[in-house]
């Protein structure tokens, strides 16, 4: 029996979509998923796999169900990094940061509530409202992709979401926000604040951990470690929030949601953080060389605090996007009219990627 | 700042709700969440150990969003462990059933529409439900826990729900369905039917799968590695159904949900089913013992094709649950009055087991 999707009796909403995500495409040159470009050293790749073989004889028992241990070992990183003092219980984490803003979602929105975003940012935050039936309020960044906080925290007071999504630096422009324009907005939003940190250890500002102590009955941070970790492949991301929020998450989570692989791999890899975290100084220098040359070649580039650089401005973006490719480039079209995004990569992809920009600058800019 | 859970803007339909979740307690004889008691051989534990090197090596990208070799190799499983022609099209996995099922729910549930499953069953089914917002509504078994397929198939016809949950073996009460009994089911259902199947290894009988050829226009088979497979820890939950039905799930879907080394340990598992699952036998050789024994001492108790068993009648079944605990012995009050639910564990679990249940059978029986 040869069954179609018009055959089964899908939600209304859902017909006619697409399942989302980049192409996974065999190219030389990658730079299209702001992964770190640096694989693990070996002494991590060691570590992750003794802890798989230690989990591993113990596979037929379920997991830690509250995954205390990797919990305290991020919150240990966080303090670290951010001065916030911070424990186990001002943590949360799952199946990379998509699951962690579902379970957000699941527990503050959902049907007759509502998300803002400003947009273009992360194109996951619409798309997880819409799978969790929140609907989703569109805001609008300036016309160089910043936010204009003025106007945004009037919009916030006037519309008053039950969610916010502030991403910081934001994906795919590159700005992020400070400290004090990110407090300015939590005290305009009414409800729950979602700052999404994905590219934190990529940007010199101080994140909104350290709002966490005044802001706690309204903010949660988000973060991830597929980027600056470099373990995109082992999903893990996480939130520092108040307590409470913890409680409230576990409420809607899946029960046993992250292996004791997942687990025991996160923790392993924490455990080598300065060495994964040494190659953030290098991308960092890499990007600001990136956009410097990207420039020089006539491109018009959005100031980027994160992984990755917004170029253009293109005659015909998607066209330029297969232009690179053909070349063996694989960048991003992230569907912003007339530009591209491309991840910092190692030195010699960079080379690769300029050497390309500069020869199709002449023929593919407006 | 303290913040409580008070001071958030918590979903209503939440306030007041715990955690799902058995305790997880440090006890000699764990027997309360059906898990397989055999640790993973050695040559599996090395041949994980060694798939999560190789993927370990590679962590810092992304892993294959669509997990298509995963998916041929569970194909492979279910059409050697059936003898029904599948392939990687007609299966998709996620970390756990319980995640396959809300991306059912997500793509076929959410708000307006109703699900039905036949009480008592798997406790997270409502849970998943309303996680996604779908309205349960609960159907009755017969007094001795079996679906009474004629009054259940007048109700699935006169409720008409979107989703029919069919859980067989049954969890927590141990019976199974024959193929010509779930046909009448899915026949009579208007939605969709998934057949929950985390127990089929156990059972004698042919599972749902046998069913897609005449039934795949409506039909989800879902299945577990956590519990035959002994790979709780791991995480991997899958289903068969028309390719359509996987078109429809991607649609809902987080990308990147399973991770590289969850696809890579899962794999590896799989590469040594044979030797996993000949621990089946001795259970279900074990699990006649059990319940012939506890027949032996005075309890009722379920028929059984899975890995547990449901008995009692007790006085009171919390109180009997602290007796067993008090004894040494963890099993689990699944919240059926009078009734307690104890997992399949090694001979010598079983003697423990035994031993506790024939010496509180003249106290705690009603």
């Amino acid at each position: 029996m040869k069954v179609t999707l018009d055959d089964l009796p899908l939600r209304d909403d859902l017909r006619g979509k697409t399942p989302y995500g980049a192409p996974q495409l065999d190219v030389a040159v990658r730079l299209n998923t702001n992964e770190n470009p640096y694989p693990p050293p070996p002494e991590l790749v060691a570590d992750v796999t003794a802890a798989a073989a230690a989990a591993a004889a113990d596979l037929h028992r379920y997991p830690d169900r509250d995954a205390t241990a990797l919990r305290a070992d991020l919150a240990a990183y966080l303090t670290g990094a951010t001065g916030v003092p911070l424990t186990a219980e001002n943590v949360w984490a799952a199946n990379g940061s998509n699951e962690v803003l579902q379970q957000i979602m699941q527990a503050f929105g959902g049907p007759g509530r509502t998300a803002v975003g400003f947009e273009p940012s992360y194109s996951m935050h619409p798309i997880i409202a819409a799978g969790t039936r929140t609907e989703w309020l569109p805001a609008p960044r300036r016309a160089d992709f910043a936010i204009d906080v003025d106007a945004a925290a009037a919009l916030l007071r006037s519309t008053g979401p039950d969610i916010t999504f502030l991403t910081s630096p934001n994906n795919p422009t590159g700005q992020s926000l400070e400290p004090a324009e990110l407090a300015v907005l939590i005290d305009a939003a009414p409800g729950i604040v979602v700052v999404d940190e994905a590219y934190a250890e990529f940007s010199d500002r101080p994140g909104a951990v350290t709002l966490l102590d005044t802001h706690g009955h309204k903010l949660i941070v988000s973060r991830t470690m597929s980027k600056a970790f470099a373990f995109a492949g082992g999903r893990l991301g996480y939130l520092a929030a108040a307590p409470a929020v913890v409680d409230a998450l576990q409420l809607v989570r899946l029960p046993y949601h992250l292996s004791a692989l997942t687990q025991a791999a996160a923790r392993a890899s924490l455990r080598h953080a300065e060495a994964t975290l040494g190659s953030v100084a290098l991308l960092r220098h890499e990007r600001d060389r990136v956009v410097d040359e990207l420039r020089s070649a006539g491109y018009d580039v959005v100031p980027s605090d994160a992984n990755f650089a917004l170029f253009g401005a293109f005659t015909d973006a998607p066209r330029a996007w297969q232009a690179f490719l053909d070349r063996g480039v694989l960048i991003r079209d992230v569907g912003i009219p007339e530009r591209l995004r491309v991840t910092v990569g190692t030195p010699e992809e960079n080379d690769a990627f300029l050497a390309v920009a500069t020869d199709l600058a002449t023929k593919e800019l407006a």
